[in-house]
């Protein structure tokens, strides 16, 4: 392990971090509010990070074991010092809560525990949802950098394998590559913006809505979400960009490059489509039937219902209704949305389809093994065959997801809230949801929860965002030896 | 596909269920009760099965697929067929009553429509258990014939593989291990009886209660299950029953054979005890730091978490108290054990300690994978190695296990009741425990559900007992096709 490394890499973003907090200080002196949180949490960050990135002087060689690391030790430090600003404001009663919320917010899960948010400064506000914004910009090269390929697609956006040296392979293509997908996440953001503007919500609400939104994060500045605005214009705006950004990147890098053929040809991109086309007709029907939405229209429950999936699906967590009064049936199809999630590549959460395709096309070879001994299916994604190790690991990383959920639903169920409200909580949190079901639900927050429950929930925010991997490196002990 | 061999098995198995039926119908005839409902279904099941058996003459070759498609085929007839008597008792509702109950009977499962079990006649009584009994002992041979080895134990016992042509391969040994499995499972049944009379429990319900445990059934014929004895003796034995019917039949296999090293050297076996002490443990803490077993000694809260905590794992479901009114965590820990379940090659469900054990250590081996890319790990268990094959199997099968429990959830779910209720009846169904939580708990049963849903969790029994892929086959059309 090279620490050396490490402690620079770890002082240089810390010094990413105080940069970043200077914009939540212009915004809170541009609306002449306090800016000291942001001061003395600029003045605590720098003061640790610049001795570390300038006096540190790492050795060159870097491999994948160190990216991994790096990559959670990265997330847990920009959180540990990223709450500092909500620990300084006094609007949190301890420092857990600072910590959860800007766990919530870099792991774009968009839980809060305020039970008012509306009576925070506006610099405090722009920082919640800032951070988000910067999560969602983190998992996108993070998923470049050090995520296995979910399978081979012929350009290489997305192709970037893990396992082997990093430095020699990676960097060139990871930093072009990360420009084009930066390049689509500041145009989404800024179309958002725009498109909410014409809309008619308000500047400010427009910019930390575009921030929550394209970073499928979903920290709203309303106690009552985006049902606040109760302008069907928004809610189609903002379901038109929580859909998009749990698309796969790489789909709109096809776009631009005009190879829409291979568009049309994407399995992921297709089976996502169509879950959620399935997840909407199918509450749609329930909600219709079981006559949940009274006084409402044909077309306004479709549009809720629509805006309920995908924000489930692409793991925001918005809402316009209070969908915890919904039917049970409706309410099954949510939860199965949180845990799959939106596609790889995108900034959603969630087990991913990429990934369910793939268990689910495991089905299909073991089936045939049996049938035929001696026959050797290949598994494809994108209609290519995927390699036997990528599948090991999507298969190892779905156990360790729900087990991860099980054994966080042990602590959690410590609270002794229902079963509902603990695993509802737990599935939101590890696939970056946000809002769950009974007390989580989306009009309601964490804040019941205990400091333990709260912290837990916080990393497994963390872990469902850096997908598992990582943070097992980091616990790992044999990481930590010196080769 | 053999369909001529698959008609005359058929056959066969109908024959062998009419001449099971005839023990229920003396059970009948001694407590002068109405033999019809047994006479009627003895006549129907004779009428389809003679035939069959004797006219058809099928070709000799024989291979896996068709063993799995007839497991799944066998266990269906079962169902449907010795679901007869409860029908013509009039008892039940519906023939779906009916089907329920018996394939809750068959997988061992142990749950009931019933709301009153107390007013049945001894005979329907003793067919609900001799039928579980029944379902036990073919579980240990399905596990035989039909599964593949879970890892590579030295003795022969449970080393089955179900890959490759079945007759040639495994029929003579199947035969020979069955033998040893029927004596030790018989020796277990006799030993019990014998133990419940001797702590004071009436004949009949000795005999009953014992083929509901060593199956790790858990129908009982009290409303409110073993709780009904009040007898810590009784207690006390039903408890190492269900432990011992739990674990690995080819331990006692060792024992037997004096191989006691061997015994000690089971990971799987040692696994399965840390589990039930530390599930124990846990409970037995909660209950007692919460104060929840008021008025009871540190003594009898111990015994009763023992016993939950047994009857749960090895996936009986009896019950001494109401855990529905556990705190939330006791009641957390009891769902994660419904999710593990028993050993391998035991009459226990859920999802296996053996499995479990291979799924960490599939993490083990992807993480070291990581830190060291040309590393090449073999997972083991009872100190072999594991092959490939197998591991991927294990992988999709937690995975279609998983996927099951939610798409089970999501019919389930429309009866509209709670979360809680539509999760753990799914959860409780699939591992063949039986109770659940809320709605099914305990002292409940499943009659508050419609005729779909309950459908639904007998087909599930059916799934989780058969360990799935048979049923893959069984829906497979190329299992059908003519080679």
């Amino acid at each position: 392990m090279n620490y050396k490394l490490m402690l620079r890499v770890s002082g240089r973003t810390l010094l990413l971090l105080s940069a970043a907090l200077l914009l939540p200080l212009l915004v809170s002196l541009y609306y002449k509010e306090s800016p000291l949180p942001f001061v003395y949490a600029i003045l605590v960050v720098s003061a640790i990070g610049l001795p570390l990135s300038f006096l540190v002087r790492p050795e060159k060689q870097f491999f994948a074991q160190e990216g991994f690391v790096l990559a959670g030790g990265i997330w847990l430090l920009f959180c540990l010092f990223g709450a500092l600003p909500f620990y300084f404001s006094g609007f949190f009663e301890n420092y857990i809560n600072c910590f959860f919320e800007i766990a919530s917010a870099f792991t774009t899960t968009g839980a809060s525990v305020l039970t008012d948010v509306e009576v925070l400064p506006r610099g405090i506000l722009f920082w919640r949802s800032f951070s988000s914004w910067m999560g969602g910009m983190g998992v996108l090269v993070f998923t470049l950098a050090f995520l296995p390929a979910m399978g081979g697609r012929t350009h290489n956006l997305l192709r970037a394998e893990a396992t082997g040296p990093v430095a020699s392979k990676l960097v060139p293509k990871t930093a072009q590559s990360s420009k084009i997908l930066y390049m689509i996440y500041i145009a989404f953001t800024g179309a958002e913006v725009v498109c909410l503007r014409l809309a008619g919500m308000p500047w400010f609400d427009s910019w930390v809505h575009t921030f929550a939104t394209v970073c499928t994060g979903g920290l709203s500045i309303k106690n009552v979400s985006i049902g606040y605005y109760n302008s069907p214009a928004i809610e189609i705006i903002i379901t038109i960009f929580m859909i998009l950004c749990s698309i796969n990147f790489a789909i709109f890098f096809l776009v631009i490059t005009r190879r829409l053929r291979d568009v049309l040809r994407s399995d992921e991109f297709w089976a996502f489509l169509i879950i959620l086309a399935a997840a909407t007709g199918l509450v749609f029907l329930n909600l219709t039937l079981t006559g949940s939405m009274e006084g409402q229209s044909s077309l306004d429950t479709l549009r809720h219902s629509l805006f309920q999936t995908a924000s489930i699906m692409s793991t925001t967590g918005f809402s316009t209704v209070d969908f915890n009064l919904w039917p049970e049936f409706s309410k099954m199809v949510l939860i199965m949305l949180m845990l799959i999630g939106g596609c790889a590549g995108s900034t959603a959460g969630g087990l991913k389809v990429a990934r369910l395709l793939l268990l689910l096309r495991c089905i299909g070879r073991d089936v045939k093994k049996i049938i035929h001994p001696r026959s050797v299916k290949v598994v494809t994604l994108e209609g290519k065959a995927v390699e036997d190790s990528t599948l090991r690991r999507v298969s190892t990383f779905f156990f360790i997801y729900v087990m991860a959920i099980f054994l966080t639903c042990l602590i959690v169920s410590l609270d002794g809230f229902s079963f509902t409200t603990t695993f509802t909580a737990t599935l939101a949190s590890v696939s970056n949801v946000g809002p769950g079901l009974d007390l989580v639900g989306p009009l309601s927050n964490y804040s019941a929860f205990s400091d333990l429950s709260k912290a837990t929930l916080a990393l497994c925010m963390i872990i469902g965002r850096l997908e598992i991997f990582p943070i097992l490196l980091l616990l790992s002990p044999s990481s930590w030896k010196r080769s």
